[in-house]
């Protein structure tokens, strides 16, 4: 049985093989939503271990470990990086098929150059090999981006933020770019308890007052011209958790927005009223400024809330809203057609399973003159791994054309987690290098070529107007 | 790399060939359920060029088209068929996956003999090419239909319609049998501001009054009555975009008749009843006059509401509805089950991804004496092309057997679709094949040839009394 | 063509063939939920022929002959059991990717050691030759629970039940170990007519009065101890065919409650009430008792009314609710989490599209100190078959570690139903196999045994706490 990391990963035909490794491996990456700190960019700091590398603000690990039972001290608790490691490193065997497992045997090969498998008996070593490496090269931030030639990244920040980290970074001399998704959730949220204080905040980052809802949208279009001159931005990142469609009008969103910003308690209608006109409204601010909307649509955000009280938002207790709804997102999508005014839309659903009908609906909004206007993303979260992949690749090629696709991203927290974009693109090519021994497509290796590159680089390139030379 | 069509496409075991080339390829086709024009079959030209045989009337590659950011001018425009044609082989070779691919590689080859991929190269050669045959052939819509071995085909008309096309039709000596299903869908969607007039013309159709919703019924049987006696049928053809079971009375469908007809306003509760009541005497209509119920189940009708103002209905803006609910339509099957009035039924439903629930349902309300009295039909819309039609094998195989599916259908406005039944019958093959090799099914050769025969030609044959020989 | 049953069955890999005789061949089964009569179990009769052991009870095969039209005499109706095994034997050969196919052809390999296929030719041969078989080795009840190295099963009851027979073989000396799940369904459906008859039940084998919600949870509990007494049962088994999550106050429930009693018509508010304070007591009942909750979620119960009138309960008639909500079974284990009081759980969706959802809710409750505290159990029911089988290993292996799963259970009335495991374990290991050959695991073969081992094994073990001795 085999026992080394092998480089033929997941190219199981012929053609796929010579279609990874003489195509797509060279291309360079964009990686064009991540949760990269850029504070951490700037300060640039040398990793302290693998434990860092790895458990630092992994949301997946922490998942992972808890369902084995590991006590929390060495999940999120204050245990030692080393100890977390180890507490890792002895259930890493027992995760046959699950992402996380690939995930760690790539970064190992790519980062350390190590082959063989992890288990409890070489932790220890394989600890001592990689501090080793991390000190022998200097492997901080930069040089994990550099090494795995990421050409842009684009972290994501809150209106409010000054963006100084960012403003550092753009006086840097990097090898690669970092700009920043605009990620106006906050404001969207107008049933939170923060929503009044979080308006207060925007007044202040925007210098202007925010007492309506007319005016938030000012402060917004503010601060997203403003991020769009400090990074050259054309990102945005708005998250739909649960979204109804609700006619409304203007006086009755100001009426909302009044009763919301003074803390009344909102009715399930009006809530679904306010988030139609927000996403309606930064639809057409999107627009007209050249951003793409992304629509992150469907999380169960905070499920085990007893657990985000403890440990924290976004620390692995999110799950999947099974009832996110396609006609409601479609209702959207329909009225900034209607007045003309839908900007490129990127979908990310988070239920996989109904991948099949968002593509359909992205199909529908196309329009002349954009490559795939709307269109779905990268598999998102939950379904970034083998089976989601190969899912997204076989249902929706029959709906919406794989070639037009801007291809993968990793959404991470992580420095090393580059290694999903070659984990995509080797799945990508032996999905075509497949069809190609079926009889299913027959037009050649110049064409193929065309849709690989275009796929794992380009079509990002060009869709978000990135103008990154290859 | 493998540059030519493929004889073997989609059989990647040795069984299925066999079982493919041996059982499958040579049976004729019945196609249950298609969008030609009976005029266009009465007149019986030649096609003008491959421009008008792709592109006329087909959604599907119309689509596929916006995706590429094509100027509407080149999709439903003024442009020429062969302008069209031009800019829709442009895109095909980045059409990987994507069935459009490969039912194109299957019409070149079938009918015109093409074995090399189509690109933008080759793109005015095999313009030419195929101009000098469909002269050289006289390739007219009849000669489309005898050349593919089609013995019977099934339009579908509204029931205002005076059938004239297919009076003409009947007289002819034509080796496929021209019917068509019964479609009542404006009878139904009493919402609509066209409802009243829907009426009149219904009435005037069945030279009777329609001032309630009883003599509607009556109107309705007389022009399915009629629609047999001209074609023989036994379709119908039956669409519910969105559908809740409501309970009912009586007097409550008649007042909610009456408002609609005169323009009034309805609840959701009232189209609801509506829908219900209509359904369910249709469905009794239906079983006393020997039809088929055929139920399309789940439509997101005109997403995208400004296109379809400006293009038209049915050009592609049509998406999936994610929330039809399989507990609604059960409800239908189980009232008319309650009375004894359940005909043979269909199940549609145009979200594959739900599939099993609706193979389940179907199964739940089989009965004695009726071969697979309630099951699915073949993989619909979106969801005919390999992804959907491997998934309802696998998925359903499980929860209904397969062997008494009656079958593909095209579904088509194109009268060079009748590959898509070769193609699902090498799926077909391909799917046992495997199934052999495993281990899995080993009752021998002789048991196999019935379930394709069955599956291909005469469970379709005998579902629907069509009396086709072989 | 292959005619004769393969003892390498599913096995597609090297590895997974190794995997499979070397490691998951050779291990006891623990069947931790089926629906055995354990009268049956006592009396330990010989069956009467094939007929009996194949179609009595088996509402999956009735469904099956029903699609064929076959007639319900020879389904439940008063014919033979020799008449239905001949009706059903003329279809099975036409069953081709049908769970029931290979099931059968297991029980012939395994039970009678035969390798052809059952046709209508042989079908009087076979069914002599089993006969037979029986009569010579004496084939019981027990016989066959032994034959197939069945260590445990756990049967289910009502809390009313006085459990005789459960005591009867507690004093038995044989190799299978026989509990019962406690199954408190007529508690909770509230709104059927039956409710107040069934608490004089209730009151009557707790032996103490049941006039409100509270003393009905002591007569449960009281009930849920005497199981746990006469078995050492530490399983549960709740239903919920549908279920939104309500918030609640006590006297609210207590009104609802003395209104259901009184036969009063709840409204779909209080009844959605009701069921979330029952779970959640429930909930809280089973963790300070030791047991793990079961709940079985989704099924649309008796879908075809009249059928089941005519016929009976749990005779092939349900079908599957699409609707089932994975937030409202969110809440109900937030709510106990944030209590402190969630049992181990299990999750059985019977809608098996959506498991991804359920396997990432499983993981967002898992917790310190508990191996996989929240999860999966064996796809179920319409689920527990090859599609549904990979799709859980592929779906979920990468949300949810399927190494710490508790693996299979029969949910089956039939006593030679055991292959069922068998055929998972196939494809346990054929799934572990081919993702070591596409290079996606190389921890080697220990490893993999561990995993084997434990999901075929020692996870249900220990997770129940059953003691069962390898």
């Amino acid at each position: 049985m085999n026992n080394k990391f092998s480089e033929e990963l997941f190219l199981t035909n012929e053609t796929g093989r010579m279609l990874y490794h003489r195509y797509a491996e060279p291309l360079p990456i964009i990686d064009y939503h991540c949760h990269l700190q850029p504070a951490e960019i700037v300060e640039n700091r040398e990793f302290e271990d693998l434990g860092e590398m790895w458990l630092r603000g992994d949301h997946y690990k922490w998942r992972c470990m808890r369902t084995f039972g590991i006590d929390e001290k060495y999940i999120t608790g204050d245990a030692s990086y080393y100890e977390k490691y180890m507490a890792f490193a002895k259930i890493l065997p027992q995760l046959a098929g699950n992402p996380i497992y690939i995930w760690c045997a790539l970064e190992l090969k790519r980062y350390f150059d190590i082959d063989e498998p992890l288990t409890a008996k070489n932790a220890q070593a394989i600890y001592d090999r990689t501090k080793a490496l991390i000190r022998e090269k200097h492997m901080t931030r930069r040089w994990c981006m550099e090494h795995s030639n990421v050409r842009l990244v684009s972290t994501t920040e809150d209106p409010i933020d000054d963006l100084h980290d960012h403003i550092a970074l753009q006086k840097e001399a990097m090898s690669t770019r970092v700009i920043t998704a605009f990620r106006p959730d906050k404001a969207m949220f107008c049933a939170l308890p923060t929503f009044a204080e979080y308006l207060q905040k925007l007044s202040a980052a925007a210098q202007m007052p925010v007492d309506s809802f007319a005016s938030m949208l000012s402060a917004l279009e503010s601060r997203l011209q403003y991020f769009q001159k400090v990074t050259g931005t054309t990102v945005s990142d708005d998250g739909i958790p649960f979204f109804t469609w609700a006619d409304y009008t203007m006086p009755e969103i100001e009426g909302i927005f009044a009763k919301a910003r003074s803390g009344g308690k909102l009715t399930a209608k009006e809530i679904d009223q306010y988030q139609s006109a927000f996403l309606f409204e930064m639809g057409r601010m999107y627009n007209r400024n050249g951003y793409v909307m992304q629509l992150h649509i469907g999380t169960y955000l905070d499920a085990n809330r007893s657990k985000v009280k403890a440990i924290g938002q976004s620390t692995g207790f999110d799950c999947i809203d099974d009832q996110a709804s396609v006609t409601s997102v479609g209702e959207l999508l329909n009225r900034l057609t209607e007045i003309g005014e839908l900007p490129k839309t990127l979908l990310y659903p988070l239920d996989g399973t109904k991948i099949e009908a968002w593509a359909v609906l992205a199909a529908g909004f196309c329009d002349s003159g954009v490559r795939a206007k709307v269109q779905l993303a990268a598999p998102w979260w939950f379904n970034d791994q083998v089976y989601g992949i190969q899912r997204q690749f076989e249902a929706c090629a029959n709906l919406y054309p794989v070639s037009l696709s801007v291809g993968m991203l990793t959404d991470s927290r992580s420095f090393i987690s580059y290694p999903r974009h070659e984990l995509y693109r080797r799945m990508l090519c032996n999905y075509l290098g497949a069809l190609v021994e079926r009889g299913e497509y027959f037009s050649g290796e110049e064409e193929l070529k065309e849709t690989i590159e275009n796929v794992c680089f380009n079509n990002v390139n060009e869709f978000f107007g990135f103008g990154v030379e290859r």
